[in-house]
């Protein structure tokens, strides 16, 4: 199908990331000793071409919520109906990503893309549909609905960066989103079912059977049409992943550094360097899930992620579980004294001629 | 010679752990799915005996500073007097770790216990000597300064606990000081130097020879007292770590949770925990520097670290760093909403018979 037409996407800003890296150089550590956290620094730097960097004054989380047909054929540990609860719990600040963006100093933001039931209007502005189709034995969405999909995430971006966000994390909530995500990940990757599927919310064997022959069934209609970013995410993806992967998109045309989540962000993010060749270098992974095909998914786009600590909730929760370490990157950079400053000896020239 | 006498250590409270696991099972979030921070979630309560538990209010890093008679030997990078300005950059507030225990919320006090330096009074009121013996031909102190640098640890971790500190880190600052470490490393797990020979703040490889020449005659002497904590400290340690043992090993008699930093406060943990037996039930591994002796602490001590991100600065800034991950541990047992609180729906009882 016709491709949603994306500008070229910028690489962040060589100039900025030299100085950082420079810098580095000058602050009263030996170089290199903060390791990953250095790097995150430079790669803040570059993406606001900057150095030192802004510290981050608005992170801003937005989850996106999805139902999936698929869920109704036993895939999932959890009933449907806990998507439109879930969407109420974070509204009200109860859910695990509220706590932990409280922690990290960012705020949140639901969004419903496709919940199966009713939602108030402030969350439900950019609903496509009520549950995407079950991608087992149909389309998620019409050519119509994937549009709209990717536009809403796309603009839902745009909101978020002419409100001053200057960091992003995605999250998801819908119960079954694992298995569309894993069959994303197989048809972009060329893995087998049994290689991507993985306990989502903590299946018992029988529906891990169920889920497996879901993703086989998926997968034999996605295949053909891997190289269509667009007809993926209508055909085996969902009105939610595919606003994920518009919003990504735009993230990075809008020069807004993405911290990444788990497996289903991450298939939407695949999605989303495919339409936008070069988003990618926006992103940073935070996490990495206990979900199989997620590793899939690191590989796939070169990142490294900052955190694994058995986490698979989703929601954002793993970005945000690393949003300090970012926080803390760009500190660095912005706060602490050069040797100069703080009047402290730079390291010898040549170690080997210092012993007295 | 004679021990310093501890008082037995009590475990953490295991009623509280067993009410934090069982609220984790009653939260909005699949059981499990937060991974590591659930697990440390778990110990907070346990340590506080109380579940949910209290959010930390005042976390509390203490930096001991200390210079190396072996530092003349050329092991480090730097020049001993690095040691002293770097103590003034810390009451400036320009060091790494000003920084970033800035970010997680904790403050930062330094202490200087044997600086080859004159610093001001309210850093060096227990400060032992300047600089400890060169312990490739010497002992690091006598046996009278190592009692007095293990009771001012102690002291200084009653001080914390008595002005309210609910969560310590210990730091250390000190050109050289990882060679003593390396060396308590070996002497306890009879490890060989070249295994725990570390390029510090980054030697080239003469330096490195020299290092692991010096970490080989301090080791020979160590072997003969591997079984008696404060002389193994009398011998090869010095006033710095001698206190970060007496520190670590005071915190768990005062049951208060504390979060591991990297090499140097390791070995002063490997020690401690010969001091005070089950000590470290009170500790958590903050991260895994890329020192390769740490890696050697903390099989020994059965820690995992929390992140792993090719940190190797010392003065706390790797338990800093992990720091907001534990605040986030204790909030999702405190501010999460339940099953019940939000009217989520729970996990189908046997997910086998749910396909509809």
């Amino acid at each position: 199908m016709t491709s949603i037409e994306f500008p070229a996407v910028d690489p962040p800003d060589p100039a900025a990331r030299r100085e950082a890296a420079a810098r580095h150089e000058r602050l009263t550590k030996p170089a290199g000793s903060l390791g990953r956290l250095e790097e995150l620094g430079v790669w803040i730097a570059s993406c606001q071409g900057k150095c030192p960097p802004r510290p981050f004054t608005r992170a801003r989380v937005v989850v996106f919520a999805g139902d999936h047909g698929v869920a109704r054929s036993g895939v999932s540990a959890y009933p449907t109906e806990v998507t439109g609860q879930m969407v109420a719990n974070f509204m009200t600040g109860g859910a695990a990503i509220n706590v932990l963006a409280g922690v990290a100093g960012a705020t949140v933001r639901v969004v419903d893309m496709a919940v199966d039931a009713d939602t108030p209007e402030q969350v439900s502005r950019h609903k496509v549909r009520r549950s995407s189709g079950s991608i087992d034995r149909e389309d998620a969405l019409t050519d119509d609905e994937v549009r709209r999909a990717v536009a809403a995430g796309m603009a839902i971006a745009d909101e978020e960066v002419d409100g001053g966000a200057d960091l992003l994390i995605a999250g998801d909530m819908g119960i079954g989103n694992t298995t569309p995500s894993a069959v994303i990940v197989a048809a972009l990757t060329g893995e087998e079912p049994v290689a991507v599927v993985g306990r989502g919310t903590g299946i018992d064997d029988s529906a891990w059977m169920r889920k497996t022959a879901a993703i086989r069934d998926a997968l034999r209609r996605a295949r053909k049409v891997t190289g269509d970013p667009l007809a993926l995410l209508r055909t085996v993806g969902g009105a939610d992943i595919a606003a994920m992967a518009g919003f990504l998109a735009q993230a990075a045309i809008r020069r807004t550094p993405v911290l990444l989540d788990g497996l289903v962000v991450g298939a939407a993010a695949m999605v989303a360097e495919d339409l936008a060749p070069g988003a990618r270098h926006w992103w940073v992974a935070g996490h990495r899930s206990v979900e199989p095909a997620h590793g899939f998914v690191l590989g796939h786009l070169g990142l490294t992620p900052i955190i694994d600590l058995g986490m698979r909730l989703g929601e954002g929760s793993g970005a945000a579980a690393a949003l300090p370490l970012i926080t803390m990157a760009a500190r660095i950079l912005t706060d602490m004294a050069t040797f100069g400053d703080a009047g402290v000896s730079e390291r010898s020239e040549d170690t080997a001629s210092t012993p007295s």
